[in-house]
This record gives C-alpha cells, sequence and structure tokens, in this order.
C-alpha cells in the first residue's frame, strides 16, 4: 500500500503522498472548530467527518461512546491508543484513500464535507503539550559549542559521552509553524567589566531541531525498558528553539537555560509517523563509549531525513539556505533519550514532546544555529548578495524543511517557519540600562 | 468577616478556620468525582454542591453556561477568573460559613449533602499542573550550596543578586501530598577517577519549599509588569521537592538538573490564598543590590509563615523535626519572580506552579534540605535517640507543616507528606555497573 497511489492528486514533489499520511489539527474559515486532519496531496482529509468510516476493532466507534479520538480538537487520546490502532489508522487511510477505492472517491458529497484546502486552513498545535524536553543530543553540536566556550580539550562537558543530556524546558511557549516571535528583553552582560545591562537581546538565534511526540505515557516510578521505548514513540516534526544567546550567557550557571529558552520554540504543524519514517530508517550513529546496558540497543533506530534551513530578510532579495543537515547526525537514538527520561521513573504523559537539540553536523554548511556558524559572533555567516548575519535581525523569516527520499518514495514534514519581530517596548523599565 | 466564627466546629490549632478557606479537590468513597472543596475545621464544604449560592455578580452560575468554574474537577478555570471573582467566592463563604447565616446552618439535609469528613477524603492534585518552574530564591541556601561546591568566594554565581534565578522543571512528577517516591536508579559518579555507575540513588534528599499557583495567564510577547503580577498569584502550598543529590551532580553540567528533579515533587492538597495569607505580611527581605526597575517594588510582598520538616524513620521511635525556618528568609519576592518570567515574553497559563527553592534561613536548624545540614554528607544530622542521617534511607517518611499566626489567627497550611521507598529492581539493566 504504502508506495500505492491515491484518488486525490499528488504532486511528485509532494510532501505528502499516501505513503505519509502525517496528522495534524486545522479549521478553515467556514468551520472554526478545531479537528484532527490527515495530509494528502494539497489538501486535508478532515478525520472528524469520516469517524465512521474506521470500522477496524480498535478504532470503531463503539469502542469510544464518550467520544471518538478523531472527533477530539487534539491528538493526545489518539496518541495514548498506542501502535496497534495507529496501524489500523494508517491502513484504513491508506483505503480509503486509494485510487481502487470507491468509498470516498465516488461520493461527492461526503468528499465536499471531508476534504479541505491546506492553503485555506489555519492549522493549531497538533496535541495539548505536557510537558517539553529538549535534548542535546548532536555531537557535532556539542563539540562546536563546548570548544567554543570552553576549549577543545574540554569540549563535551563530562557526561556528555554516558548519556543523553537535556533538559526540562517550558511547555507554554511552545507555539505553531507561522506565529511570530517578539526578541526578548532580558538581563545580558555584554562588557565583563561592567554590570550586566537590561535590554532588547542583541544575540537572537535559531535552532534547527526536530523532535518527537509521545504516544502512550508511563506511570510514576516504572522506567521504560530500552526494547519498549518504540511503542511510545508517536511521530516527529520539525522544531525551532528559538535562542536568545546573551541572556543564555548570563542565565545559566548554575541551573541551566531558562528565559532564553522560554520566548518560543516553533514546530511544524503536521506529524510524520513513525510507521511513515520506517523505509529511511539507516544505521544508527557509531557511539564512542558502548552505553550502559538501560541504554543499549542493536536494532536501528536513526533516520535519514534532509533539512534545511532558509532565512529571508528585509536586506535580502532573495531567501537563503544557510544550513544543510539531517536527522542522522544525531548521536543518542530517540530510543536511548526516552529510556533515559524515564530511568529514574519519571512518567510520560501522551503528547509530551521530546526535542532532539541542535542537529549539526560534521560539515560548516551543517552547522545548525547562527552562533554555531558565526562562532559566537566571530565570523560572518554569507546570505548571499552581499547580505550576512551573525545573529538574527529583526524582520527575519526563518523556513525549516524536511524530507526523505529514497528510490521510490519521497515524504515531507512540510514546514517550520516563524518571524522574528522587534522586541517588545518595554515602558516600566526604560531607565533599566 | 476574616476574623469571625463559623457554626462549624474549628479547633484553636486547626489550620484551617474561618480566615483560611484554602481550596483543593477531593473526592470520597461515597462519590468517586473530583470536586472542589474548602478546607473549614476538619471538614471540606464541597462547593460543587453549593453552587447555587453563588450569588454575586461574578460567580452567579448564570455566567457560566458551560459548566460553573465550582463544578469542574480542577481549579483551572476559576483560577483564570481572577482576583475579584476570588474576593467574591471568599466573601460568600464567609458568610455560608458564619455562625450567622441560617443558609447552611439550619439546613440538614443542605449540610449532609454539602459537607464531607477530611479524614474520609482523598485529595487530588488541585489544578492542571501545565508548567512547574522551581526557583533559587534563598540567599542563604544558594550561599551555602555554593560554598561547598565552589568555595566561600565563588559561592553565588555571578548573576543570582541581579535576578531570581531559575529552572524549568518537570510538571508531569509534581504528585499530591501523600503520594510515595520511589528512590531513583541513575547514572552517577561516587568515585572521580573511576567511570560512572548507573544503580539506585545513594544521595537522596528533600528540598523544603514554598510554591505559588498562577491565577490568569498571560500571553506569549506579553511581559506583566511588576504592578500587575500580584494579581496573577492565586495561592500557595508546600512543596518537597525530591532531589537525587549524585544523580544532580554528574547530570547538571551544563544544561541543569533533569532526572534527579524529576522523580517526583510534592505538594499540599490545599491552597491557601493570598487574601487568606494577607495580615501575614511583612517586610521584604533586604536586598543587597537595587534590582533592575522590572524588578522593582516598594510594597511588602513577603510572608511570616513558620515552615517545618519532621522526619521519621523505619530506625526512629518518634519522628524527628530537622528542620525550622519560615518562607520570609527569601530573598527574591514572589512578584519579582513572576516579573522576571514574564520579562522575555514567555507566557504563563491558570495553574502553573512555581517553586520558591529550598527555604534555608539563617541558623543551622533552618538549613532547608540534608545536603545543606549535612554538608554534602560529610556531617551527622541528629535525628534524636541515637538516630542520625546524612541523606534519606529507604521507607524515611517526611512531613513538611506550615503555618502563619498573630495576635488574633492562626491559619496553616495542612501537611505534605511522602515516603521513600526502596528503588526499583531494574532488570533490564542488572549488568550494567
Amino acid at each position: 500500500m504504502s508506495s500505492g497511489e491515491s484518488f486525490v492528486e499528488v504532486g511528485r514533489e509532494s510532501d505528502f503522498p499516501l505513503a505519509n499520511l502525517p496528522y495534524g489539527v486545522f479549521n478553515t474559515p467556514e468551520n472554526r472548530k478545531q479537528r484532527i486532519g490527515v495530509a494528502i496531496g494539497s489538501l486535508i482529509l478532515d478525520l472528524s467527518a469520516v469517524v465512521d468510516l474506521f470500522d477496524g476493532p480498535l478504532l470503531h466507534k463503539d469502542n469510544f461512546r464518550d467520544g471518538h479520538p478523531f472527533s477530539q480538537p487534539t491528538l493526545n487520546q489518539f496518541m495514548s491508543l498506542g501502535c496497534d490502532a495507529w496501524k489500523e489508522a494508517r491502513s484504513t487511510l491508506q483505503k480509503l484513500l486509494s485510487t481502487s477505492e470507491p468509498t470516498l472517491r465516488d461520493n461527492e458529497s461526503l468528499r465536499k464535507k471531508a476534504f479541505a484546502q491546506q492553503s485555506q486552513a489555519t492549522m493549531h498545535l497538533p496535541a495539548h503539550i505536557g510537558d517539553y524536553t529538549d535534548f542535546y543530543s548532536s555531537k557535532f553540536h556539542a563539540s562546536n559549542v563546548g570548544t567554543m566556550v570552553h576549549g577543545k580539550e574540554k569540549a563535551l562537558s563530562p557526561s556528555w559521552l554516558y548519556l543523553p543530556t537535556a533538559y526540562h524546558s517550558r511547555a507554554s511557549s511552545v507555539v505553531i509553524s507561522g506565529t511570530s516571535i517578539h526578541r526578548p528583553n532580558g538581563q545580558t552582560k555584554p562588557d565583563p567589566n561592567q554590570p550586566p545591562v537590561f535590554e532588547p537581546c542583541k544575540k537572537m538565534d535559531f535552532e534547527l531541531e526536530m523532535a518527537f511526540f509521545i504516544g502512550p505515557g508511563s506511570e510514576l516510578g516504572k522506567p521504560v525498558s530500552i526494547n519498549d521505548t518504540s511503542k511510545h514513540i508517536f511521530g516527529m516534526v520539525l522544531m525551532n528553539d528559538w535562542s536568545a544567546r546573551d541572556i543564555q550567557a548570563w542565565e545559566m550557571a548554575p541551573l541551566g537555560p531558562f528565559l532564553s529558552k522560554s520566548v518560543g520554540t516553533s514546530i511544524s504543524p503536521w506529524i510524520v509517523t513513525m510507521e511513515a519514517l520506517a523505509p529511511f530508517l539507516t544505521d544508527n550513529f557509531k557511539q564512542d563509549l558502548e552505553p550502559f546496558p538501560y541504554l543499549r540497543h542493536s536494532d536501528r533506530y536513526n533516520f535519514d531525513i534532509n533539512l534545511q534551513l532558509e532565512l529571508k530578510g528585509d536586506d535580502m532579495p532573495d531567501s537563503a539556505v544557510i544550513v544543510e543537515t539531517n536527522f542522522k547526525h544525531v548521536y543518542w537514538t530517540m530510543k536511548q533519550q526516552l529510556a533515559h527520561h524515564t530511568s529514574n521513573g519519571c512518567n510520560l504523559r501522551p503528547g509530551d514532546l521530546m526535542g532532539s537539540g541542535t542537529l549539526s553536523g560534521p560539515t560548516d554548511e551543517s552547522r545548525a544555529c547562527l552562533s554555531e556558524q558565526s562562532e559566537m559572533g566571530k565570523k560572518d555567516v554569507d546570505c548571499g548578495n552581499g547580505t550576512k548575519r551573525v545573529y538574527l535581525q529583526d524582520n527575519d523569516q526563518l523556513t525549516i524543511k524536511g524530507y526523505c527520499q529514497n528510490d521510490k518514495i519521497r515524504i515531507g514534514f512540510g514546514e517550520c517557519t516563524g518571524k522574528l519581530l522587534p522586541a517588545i517596548s518595554y515602558p516600566f523599565a526604560k531607565d533599566s540600562t
């Protein structure tokens, strides 16, 4: 089925062929209610309009007297059902959308009700995110940043090669692609010999990341075995973890980044499922040390996902691709991240979000944030036509794209976009510097 | 009204006189539905049973066609309504419960329906906690810990006196008082010259804290002026932020504490409102530096709240009070914490939880965690009858209590309890060390 054709027209370069079928939450001008949809070509199949067509044993409407998972305003309930239900849904959807199946194809009134144009829809966060954790799992990124801050010999923190370093981040400020972000005000210390100042951030940066959503949760006090981790991973999105580097440098000792990271974190609206990604499994990153048994798995759980970031500034006639990287450069697998996260008994909830960390690769153009490319502001990053950046400028528009391709199929993630607006004026702090 | 009498019997030492009226969420064996209640003496007034008696302009049932805030399973909706609604609710409750008011007093069938015994009730988390942030706002604590780790000269991190240091913590693992916590497994490095090990935590600790709940939220990109902060603060609870010190020491560079803090965070079930706490306002902690204008306020927003922690181990005939401190030792006020948290535009949501950090005071017995009392394991902490601790032992039972008292009234927070269970066995990592 997965390489089959849909009766919905899908262009050769579309991110959303029948082999993909990512889930999202949308509404339309005609129907303001938020509902779950699946992207196919340039359309959205509104699952709330076809709930009755899910007739498998797990998703049959008779199982859900209090409301079907596809009639909800978020994906949390569907996420919580687990792999077997996800598989059943995918199978039903691939059948319903295939050229050979008349149910939808030949029912014009149902088609009219069930399909929306992506270009007409407003996308929303696909899930209620209970907690958002950000890992730091590219060794290239951690080494580059560590070298700039601590020198080459002490680039990686002592525990980095032993465990997937991460921090709890802020869930409230995770926003859907397209949301503009204000340059934050904050305390920084531009001159090491002078007191700090409170003013608009001068070192605003992006971080090209990906993130995965948790499916079924886990109980407090019950670690998830590495062998069971994949059952808890629903799918992936693109992510831009906006970062205020000067605020970060001043605030982060000793408890880690705080306000530098809660300015906004943008995610792409379509969650590409692990089933859709299966054809793009690739070898795990070769690890320097054999990990502890609780982090050990021999099966492949790395993915070949091409990623790029485009920047378009007011001063640029065209957008410039300034990052080209791949998810596969990640050192710690998502299985290892999840096993580590729960190894202390920390509980997970459906819809929790786990970021990869900045996905830098081995080359210069794969450095996946500006501070890494500009070596913390020391080097210009060429943006074409004589334009350049060291950090982001007001009104810079960022677009992250991602796709997987093999001989047979191509699936994509759509886009994760966001614009940096000027700092808000802060009248109640005007004499602060 | 606030010093008046209730027709419900309230003992002289009760935490819950008519002047308190804290909010919580409970259910009973007779009615498993989670509902909102107010503590009075040894009883709970079930607000879902008296919704119709809230006849003020803001809480009248006609305002809430989709469900009254007091008919919800959590306090989030009520929290979101803001100070005026809170004031109206308090005024209605004080009237309904007063000796002079017959409505409830003389209606036996309504009383029977509306009151439950606290001893019969099961308490639940009072709100859905969207995000949990933990501050680090006692200078005594930060100085003591900093001195042990970095020496006296570098005890406080460079930014500590300029901003209320904090980190995003884990919301999923916040649990209600009475929930037992398993000693976590984790990576630690007991011998600096040997590789790390994965085994049960050997330095399990508590942190005596308090925390406040956010009322109305704020928008992303819209800082809350210090002058408006108190409108966003609903009330306070006791908190024990369980901490795995050896896991923390190994994992926390460079991104801060992670699994050491998501083992569990216990909170007391009754939220004491800021209105109830108003009589116990006290002078703000004298700050060493004048803060930036966005953190500056001249009004008092510190509270005189007596706090203690009792420990009862299997080896102890009696429980021992090992911490006696006071909330007023906190350096940064809750107003400053909230203004700082939103200064970058980070949005708040009703029900967000903000911890104070370990509330150590100036004296030895006010050191509010074991690692501070034992100087990181170097000194025995006397627990009476020849028993002692450096860190927690399996089955140690902790009880935090808090109360405010002046010439006229005494109000309390009830208890925040929790027991440390032995580490869960970790069969899939048995050869890890």
